[in-house]
């Protein structure tokens, strides 16, 4: 039942038996197909956009657009195709959204007329859209939001309008700069019976932005760019801003397949709402695969770079240490690695669920899943973000001096992930999503003896035991090769998410306010999916027949549970569920794990099978030493290039100044 | 004994009167003095600087240093007015390695003649030098340095030579561009009796780089700029390189107050090894003060947005709640603020320290506090680098989606903050400092009844009881507002740090590899850390006097502390000091003491008494609301600017083709 660690002196002779697990079917040809012709153009180089300024990568995303475009004519790729290109970029580019948001959003909430009007010319390119929500003053309350589309009957229009600067749309993806069109978040106001506007809250808009003649914004719009973001994170999108003063829209332009607005002013609202809410969780269900990826790059970065750097501690040939071999490197590396596989597995159930759930809504209108899909798709995307941005940083600090360096390739990779904690439901009101979603199973659970529970939330089941058996319960870890039990470990992280929703249970019982309650939200959801991530993991291994590989698959995930037991040992202790002891074992056991996976790392690493052109590190290259790589890398530089062009304009301008003020002042005090 | 929280009532009508506690008599009013001057130039504006290029940064920075010698010689500022000032660009610029590293290591390394020769020199900025140890394969690990310094009798010269790519010298502020001169640290090699080369290790060598008529590099020198850094950090400085061809200098140049080289290639060897020593924690024992104030701008931007932004649960007037008053938010936030402030207090005391230690060192060569020096500044630049960081980028995720802003402000701090991580020291290596100086104390206690041990390692004497009576001390809390006594918590955290400590001599003990230890030695130096800031923090608020001052800091404190004990809780358990119900107390008192904090965070900012200018953030000043900051900010971006003059490049040249794209290919598909 326990992986053996000594049955890892098998292991991985070849990594690319475990990439064919990793990629799906063909990803990975259609991938080296795809870099080969992006790498081969000088404007796809990324490295040399570390030098440019805001203004000068918005200019450069512009054209990467153009050129992407042709590309695309001229290879005639497919949709799978053109996607992944859009991930070799990096970075998300001013027309990201006009894809990912402005089209699925008209497929999903135009009426069958709006579809065939709007569409195929979204997908000509000849509008380009965006996805305006966000105001100013309110983005997770959509509720609050204070655009106004108020019908005027005479004309058979909407006028959409900003009544305060606070309602001004912000943060708005392609906006800036570069779409003629935008779906607007607004609030419906209809006239009573008595002819006196009352609100119907938000609904959507198609609102044409700047002329398709000179691109120079309508009459009524004032439109721009909210300016550069930190960390140089997003720099490549023009993140945009707009108000509106009653511009004025055909009734026909409000997205119409689920509540529409008659001739006459009568609101008729949507029969299935949840049909249209099926689909607004696609971005999330996604996020965390692409996450894992991206923890994956990092870790791959790191893990190489590690092992090649050699600090302090020489043999007897005077070669020191690689740096990977230190424990305290290893304790912060291999887990990140662990990190990476387990988010991507989980990621990929979360996309499989999704895809699941929204056949089953559009062909059957079953709406059995959308409850599991949206709060799993919270807690998945809440925890992936949280954790992977951190070991990030995490990793590039394990990098030393040389982390810090642009080139290094992390920096770069963080600043672009920060935001995903933020955006599509801030982490913190994802918690309270997936709290309430848990909340409900116990509650229904309680009333109905039948009640059956979604996959993630089997654990929920213990709190049937009963309080007193509950408290009972004590972990049977009797050595320290017990902890490598899956049995064991699920069992413990089952424990633990059991007994924080009990105590959310108890509260919310207590009638204690449910906005007192969000820190505990967050607590729940961190434990249940870390055990979901574990399950995930787990069914992955089974699933595979390979012995090496699911040997060190099981290996990784054995370290993974360990890191999260370690972790949370006082919620363990708190239930009484562990031993002093047991904790000292696990403590060891960890390590030791951890120890034993140090040959393995780079084949693991190694598997994930990034091309150079993907890491975009001079630390983590297969082709070259990171030390070239540096200072290759460093020549490029356009200050050391017109230096040696002899244009050295803050010399002469500012330096030789400097060096000379001692002259100006005499012998007077500096 | 206790601080009931009802007196908090009683609180802080005045937030200056706890300024007046947090600055240095008069450094106020010198502050605002200072800032008025400052903020009147466009050329200081720091909020245009986020629309620069790397290369536009950097010569804006020159520009800077021009401005800024005018005005030193202008105003006639004092030393720490000149200091304060370079304080206020937020960025290390070329020149602040010369005045931070180049002059002070001269004033300690060299000798008298020497400090004559070079220092009028550098104090008039005839020359600029920067300090060059680190290269491309060694940094940590400065015995392992390759630059070579050999003697050349028949010159009496050195030649400063880099024998392969990895010595290249790299990371050196100052030197990519700027100085004309460097101290690089290179291994001396002697001709031995024989004539054969013998090696001395890294000494420090004056070495001239640049041509002071044209500014350009000196023959057989290399040198240039790295390259941009991660985040955008430390943008403004130009870190640099520079590879050595048998560049010869006097044998003056070297550095040789300790040890020397006579004129016929004789070593002679320092005697005080450690009077030069002394000097080197300089930058590492004032990081916690620095750290301290970063961490509290970012804390007073984040609670002033969170204060003023709304979202959710309007009451009868349709006004949203403040976010601040969200759970979530104040869990987050407060224990940052008390991190501020407890960081700021230690930090001081840190210097201090310092101070007497070099007072006593220079004048009467007492070594006595050396050691300690080394060992607590080493703890306290790791742990508050580590938690600061860590709380900036916290912060900023608080404020949702305007936090990712640029204008935000809070980023900027981060991206320049994350390297001192780093730099200084790596925060493992420096743990395993701390670590190394613990365990003396203990052998040497455990030889020595009379052993003295130093403030900061007291807690030690809990390991004198035997480990019997040690493993049978129990936590005496009682009533959750037991956890509010300062000597309960004392007590806690000083056992779990003497637990740790004892299980590191258990394994030292053992003849367990030191290598093997680090992981260990992280947590011995946090438990170390955590305590002595807690002490130092309740030692400032015995201090005081004013009993309102005293009880708001005694309510952050203890917050502060909570804090450290709910994250370590498991560290309490495992030697059973705590039972489940104890640490459940805990969390309640935690989080209501959380809650009686709230009404007082506004105040606790406006004590740090920012000046708008310092904040530089479009979110926590105080003079505008945040939206009209933001609106106002993205207004000023050139590419808005550009659009409004008709300047639109992008456009015609890339927006316009890309929708025109589907008239090209007609009817084929895209
Ligand atoms: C890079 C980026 C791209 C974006 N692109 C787009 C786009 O293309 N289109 C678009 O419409 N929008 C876009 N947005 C906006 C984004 O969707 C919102 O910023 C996001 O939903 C967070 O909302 P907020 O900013 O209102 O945060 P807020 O709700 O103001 O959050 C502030 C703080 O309050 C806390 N908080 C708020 N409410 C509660 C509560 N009830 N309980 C506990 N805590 C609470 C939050 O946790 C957070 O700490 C983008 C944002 C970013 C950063
Ligand atoms: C912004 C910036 C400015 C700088 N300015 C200067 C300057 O002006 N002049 C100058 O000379 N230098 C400068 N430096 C260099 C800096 O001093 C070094 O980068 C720093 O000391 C870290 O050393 P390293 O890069 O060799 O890290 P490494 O030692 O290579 O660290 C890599 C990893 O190995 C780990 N590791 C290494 N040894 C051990 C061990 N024995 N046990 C456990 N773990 C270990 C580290 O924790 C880290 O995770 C600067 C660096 C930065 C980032």
């Amino acid at each position: 039942m326990f992986a053996d660690s000594s049955n890892l002196t098998l292991l991985l002779s070849d990594p690319i038996k475990l990439s064919e697990i990793l990629y799906q079917h063909g990803a990975r040809e259609r991938r080296n197909r795809l870099v080969k012709i992006i790498e081969a153009e000088a404007l796809f180089n990324k490295q040399s956009k570390f030098f440019l300024s805001r203004e000068q990568l918005l200019q450069r995303a512009f054209k990467i657009q153009l050129r992407l475009l042709e590309l695309l004519h001229q290879h005639n790729w497919t949709e799978i195709e053109w996607h992944h290109v859009g991930q070799l970029m990096d970075d998300p580019l001013p027309f990201t959204l006009h894809e990912g948001a402005f089209i699925p959003v008209i497929k999903n909430q135009g009426t069958k007329e709006q579809i065939k009007e709007w569409i195929p010319r979204c997908e000509r390119y000849e509008i380009l859209g965006c996805y305006a929500q966000t105001e100013l003053g309110h983005g997770s309350n959509v509720q609050g939001l204070e655009t106004i589309a108020k019908y005027l009957k005479h004309t058979d229009e909407f006028e959409i309008h900003t009544p305060n600067l606070q309602a001004s749309k912000w943060w708005i993806g392609g906006l800036g700069h570069m779409c003629t069109h935008a779906v607007v978040q607004a609030n419906l106001i209809l006239p009573d019976d008595h002819s006196k506007p009352k609100g119907f809250g938000p609904h959507l808009f198609i609102v044409p932005l700047r002329s398709l003649n000179d691109h120079k914004p309508l009459p009524g719009c004032t439109l721009g760019d909210i300016g550069p973001k930190v960390y140089g994170g997003f720099g490549s999108i023009d993140n945009g801003f707009a108000r509106f003063d009653r511009v004025r829209i055909p009734r026909s332009y409000m997205l119409s397949r689920n509540s529409k607005v008659t001739s006459d002013g009568k609101f008729v609202p949507a029969k299935h709402d949840k049909l249209s809410y099926g689909s607004m969780v696609a971005l999330r269900a996604i996020m965390p695969e692409t996450v894992g990826w991206d923890v994956g790059r990092a870790a791959t970065i790191a893990i190489r770079y590690c092992s090649f750097r050699r600090q302090f501690n020489p043999d007897e040939h005077g070669l020191e240490r690689p740096v990977i071999t230190y424990n305290s490197v290893k304790r912060r590396l291999f887990p990140i690695l662990a990190q990476a596989y387990a988010i991507l597995f989980a990621g990929c159930e979360m996309k499989q669920l999704y895809h699941t759930m929204l056949d089953r809504l559009v062909n059957e209108e079953d709406i059995s899943l959308l409850a599991e899909t949206h709060s799993l798709s919270s807690a998945l995307k809440a925890v992936s973000t949280w954790d992977g941005v951190r070991d990030m940083e995490e990793a590039r600090k394990c990098m030393g001096g040389h982390g810090f360096s642009a080139f290094s390739g992390i920096g770069h990779i963080f600043a672009n992930s920060a935001p995903s904690q933020t955006y599509e439901g801030d982490n913190y009101l994802l918690c309270q999503q997936t709290a309430r979603g848990i909340l409900k199973h116990v509650l229904s659970g309680s009333e109905n003896k039948d009640y059956l529970l979604p996959r993630s939330s089997t654990y929920l089941n213990l709190l049937k035991e009963g309080s007193q058996e509950f408290c009972k319960a004590r972990c049977q870890v009797k050595v320290a090769t017990d902890w490598l039990d899956h049995n064991v470990q699920i069992e413990a992280l089952s424990r633990r998410a059991a007994s924080l929703v009990a105590e959310l249970v108890e509260k919310f019982r207590e009638n204690i306010d449910w906005n007192d309650l969000n820190w505990h939200c967050v607590r729940v959801t961190r434990a249940h999916a870390e055990l979901y991530i574990i399950n995930a993991f787990i069914r992955k291994i089974n699933s595979i027949e390979d012995v090496a590989i699911s040997n060190i698959l099981k290996h990784l995930s054995q370290i993974l549970a360990m890191h999260y037991l370690t972790e949370v040992s006082s919620d363990l202790f708190e239930i009484q569920f562990v031993s002093p002891e047991q904790i000292r074992l696990l403590r060891d056991q960890f390590s030791k794990s951890i120890d034993d996976l140090s040959p393995h790392v780079l084949h693991l690493t190694d598997a994930f099978d990034f091309t150079d052109y993907e890491l975009n590190s001079a630390l983590g290259s297969r082709s070259e030493s990171p030390y070239e790589n540096l200072w290759k890398a460093a020549q490029a530089d356009p200050t050391n290039i017109e230096r040696k062009d002899d244009v050295n304009l803050e010399f002469t301008k500012y330096i030789k100044p400097m060096l000379e003020f001692h002259k100006k002042i005499g012998n007077s005090k500096l």
